[in-house]
């Protein structure tokens, strides 16, 4: 790693490309800027984003905000797989005649037509698996002791000591997704003691979607802040639209096995078998995904406890393992081999999402007994996964009201060891389709506040349709909401910076800023210009609120030019005094003698 | 009130008006439906939401909601002043020499035009006043045992005992906006034993909008369920304006009558009077603004307090009073003539807001010295008002990050002894200037669980612009949602039946009823439709999500259909006891023998 550029992803950094320059930038005040360690050679991308001078002439510094470097790749190339050097350098790797990919991965349509709709143009990547006898994951490097690269670029873009990072990875508490075979991504990490993390679902479905609309939702969500994606594709070309995915992807790639598996038994629920969900496996770690969604807690002792509920099984792999138990009475397949499992996902760094298949569907279900018997298995299968140094985290619900939302997490991390909860929402009211990624907004940032670590994203088409690009972008930035709300009431450090950033500007008038220390600056100004669109106005000590005759900010300004000299604060304290005097001589406020000056 | 139907807003119920009739209800599916106390003549509209039925035939009782009456009136003349009877049966108010309007109150392009640019066309109503040494307020009423129509009203609304009603509104702790001179309103309570209310902004500036506008929005927010409505105009024509909007409102009107007073001196804060102010606010009293904002809290002494804030004074009649205070040196007008303003507002059932004038304008500012000093001072007021037999609501803030917004109302209700509490959300995050209707619904779901009785609604445009129509619906509607999932998390009873009707929906695949039954159908209709938008796909029984080959509610409903019999039941007793006996067995779950089944 000496020489930096080499590492980091091409297209974006080394050059040239007019249009990726131009998708990687949210708007014309941010520009890619990189925190150093320039002992263990680790850069890490950071959002600069320029701010105007204050009206008294005092500079504001850029502030740097949080971000991955993509997206910004070339479609048809993908990002360089600038992590390949580290994890080749610690030799735990190799090559071997993988599985690959098949044209039945695509599903019967590209059989039929004898290929995918579209074909993956990059370079094709070659597998790597650990060698034998090794565990190749963050956390079995973390229990020995190990600081990995990877830990490093986590410890710089946190702000934390990378100490912490290993510590906590150690412990189960925090996971860094980091499939060897997907070298293209940025190491990030989830756990209660780092920022607040989120997730955007896509994924083509058998009635709509292609293979460029699924690449472009990724890039537009990676723009907008998503921390990590799930493809959770169910339609055609699953494979391949995998791979245009994973080779674009700058952030960890999560999965549902099953739904790929279910796809390759045409839809019947009855014919999944654990060797075809072993291969869907073996074909996705090779691939490169981060993390996959296990419904492994699903047992069919647990299925009759759902039988009175109001919405029943709403998890689709939750039903299509309770589908299955109860049409073969045999115990979950993913519970009785998941000892199979932690040894092929330790030979790839593949993390555990233990899929919640019971959570509640409605705020009638919330905390019922299905809901937590799952969790208690969750719980041992955890500490199971753990013995094999494979990383975890918990999916939890769903919909919950709000005054339940606190015990979920508190349950969890408690059952679980601080394994780290990835919740859906929740969602504390069933009352607005069309509003779920406010209804979910809610739950979720109370949820995060109390110690989950990630939250997947509700957009406002769940329940109703597939999100659409819109749809994406507003659930990102309603998530990207939740998750810093959390980070500022856990007194995370420094979480404060960019509400303080924009406050100020925002008492300062100073118009283009308020929309570029924004989470959405486009949406920001357009909101600003339907009303007082022309130019000036960016810079007018007014808004459209009161017109330029009267502004509540202009009278404070005042204020405080009145109080801000060294003669003023003195003044000021001698009011307090007499307030504190006037206060001391009893307390007596009903009709108070005046302190200061003459009221009528 | 032997004839119920005399006593009802004529345009909508006996008549008649396409568009009154198309423009009152949400859906096709919603109903004007009614509460009937026949004791008392008493009827109370509520919206009734017709249901398909189960799939095995169960009829799916029409679910009724809360709603207004309103709108629905022709705008040129108004709804019908209903109310007026049960005033004029209490005998002890009468008409007088009133103030009246003058030319000049709507401001000075009103003037060298020689007439607003819409006069009012309807009935003017002629204004009443308490009697000589009466108090007409429900606060009043109740403090002396009386329970009046309007008490009765919202007994029936709320579905509570009148005597909870009652008793609350005697004890300050909840109030009953309805102003003598607004006869068209429907009685409604704020106070925390109740549904959380909503108010809705809307007003022109002086950049912007038009009578006509203001008018539709106000139709508009009551029709997506505004449970009050607050006029902040401060252009042209505010007093035409409002007596628009107060002849068209089955809701209560609230002002801010320092803005229109403002106007009257053309801006010049340092130019207003007590004099000038007072006249504003009986001119807004005879017209029968229901509450009135009142910044009497904002002290001279505590305006240095917000010298060093990161954002001063960002409420606009905090700005006005506190700029006012430092030009005169002098302590705000409000609270030395507080007493005298009790007067007015006990003689026309004026309910005080009062104004949280010092409230932070970022986060950063939250919870600080000169928000909690004003809040001690309406405290004080709260009581001096109570004296009068006035009703009064306290206003909250603001800006407040999520792990202190709880503080708030729990000091709020303290020292101003149950007053009930009313808040502009709170945001609790400033980063997000285009998304601020849902920074802001996390604080105020947050606020509302732990006792605010009213929240203030944000759009989409707060801090950018003024709210258009699709803002005002968008703001509303957010705000529904905070207010019903405090409901919920504070366990009102019968909160959760739209919750469970509409899961209910969900589960049975009755997507038109998952519609109807939601906040927005017509949202969540067109989301719907983006999809799948064949009139088949709204009885299949799948959705885009997965798909018609796989659907995980579909295999949901096997699982209940299988163990939905008594045979099944028995199983499940079974099933449950072989897992307790399991258990029981020393809960050996880590690898555990297969209860049921033979699992490979």
């Amino acid at each position: 790693m000496s020489d930096l550029n080499v590492n980091l992803p091409t297209p974006l950094h080394a050059n040239n490309n007019a249009r990726a320059v131009q998708t990687a930038e949210q708007h014309p005040a941010h520009s890619l800027s990189w925190l150093e360690d320039a002992e263990h050679g680790i850069k890490v991308p950071v959002t600069a984003i320029s701010q105007a001078d204050s009206p008294d002439g005092t500079p504001n510094e850029p502030l740097k905000v949080y971000r991955t470097m993509g997206p910004g790749s070339i479609p048809e190339q993908g990002l360089a797989p600038w992590r390949a050097e580290w994890i080749a350098a610690r030799g735990d790797t190799e090559t071997y005649e993988a599985r690959g990919a098949r044209l039945e991965d695509d599903g019967r349509t590209a059989v039929r037509r004898g290929a995918p709709s579209q074909q993956w143009k990059g370079t094709e990547p070659v597998p790597l698996r650990a060698k034998s006898g090794k565990r190749v994951t963050q956390m079995h490097y973390a229990r020995r002791g190990e600081i990995t690269p990877e830990m490093r670029y986590v410890a710089l873009r946190e702000n934390v000591d990378v100490e912490l990072v290993r510590s906590e990875v150690a412990a189960g508490r925090a996971i860094i997704p980091a499939n060897i075979n997907h070298p293209e991504s940025e190491p990030m990490i989830i756990g209660k003691q780092f920022l607040v993390k989120i997730n955007a679902n896509i994924g083509n479905s058998a009635v709509t979607s292609s293979i460029d609309e699924e690449v472009a939702k990724l890039e537009w969500a990676s723009k907008w802040g998503a921390d990590t994606l799930m493809d959770l594709s169910t339609g055609n070309d699953i494979h391949t639209t995998r791979e245009w995915i994973l080779r674009n992807s700058p952030i960890p790639i999560g999965t549902v096995p099953i739904y790929q598996a279910l796809e390759k038994v045409d839809g019947d629920a009855n014919a999944l078998t654990w060797e075809i969900y072993r291969d869907t496996v073996i074909e996705q770690c090779e691939q490169g995904v981060d993390y996959m969604t296990v419904h492994a807690g699903v047992l069919l002792r647990y299925v009759p406890l759902t039988a009175d509920r109001v919405t029943g099984i709403v998890s689709r792999g939750g039903s299509i393992m309770a589908g299955w138990c109860l049409a073969h009475h045999e115990e979950n397949f993913l519970y009785t081999h998941f000892d199979e499992l932690c040894e092929i996902f330790a030979a790839y760094d593949v993390a555990f999402s233990l899929g919640d298949g019971l959570r509640p569907g409605s705020i009638a279900d919330a905390n019922d007994a299905a809901q937590f018997a799952e969790l208690d298995t969750l719980a041992e299968l955890t500490q199971r996964a753990w013995e094999y140094d494979v990383q975890v985290m918990v999916e939890g619900p769903g919909h919950i009201p709000l005054h339940k939302v606190r015990e979920n997490v508190e349950r969890q991390q408690e059952l679980c060891k601080g394994a780290p909860f990835y919740t859906l929402g929740p969602l504390v009211t069933d009352i607005a389709p069309g509003y779920d990624h406010i209804t979910s907004a809610i739950g979720a940032t109370e949820i995060a506040r109390y110690g989950t670590a990630m939250l997947c994203y509700v957009t406002p088409k769940e329940h109703l349709g597939l999100p659409n690009r819109d749809d994406v972008k507003t659930g990102v930035i309603t998530y990207k909401i939740a998750a810093h709300a959390a980070d500022v009431a856990k007194g995370h450090p420094g979480a404060t910076a960019r509400d303080d950033a924009l406050s100020k500007a925002r008492f300062e008038f100073r118009w283009n800023d308020q929309f570029s220390l924004g989470l959405d600056p486009v949406t920001a100004q357009e909101y600003h210009d339907e009303t007082l669109p022309a130019e000036p106005a960016k810079t007018a000590h007014f808004c459209s609120m009161c017109g330029p005759k009267f502004c509540s900010m202009r009278i404070s300004q005042d204020i405080r030019d009145t109080y801000g000299s060294a003669e003023a604060q003195a003044a000021i304290a001698g009011m307090q005094q007499k307030s504190q005097e006037f206060l001391n001589a009893g307390g007596q406020v009903y009709l108070p003698q005046p302190t200061i000056g003459a009221p009528k």
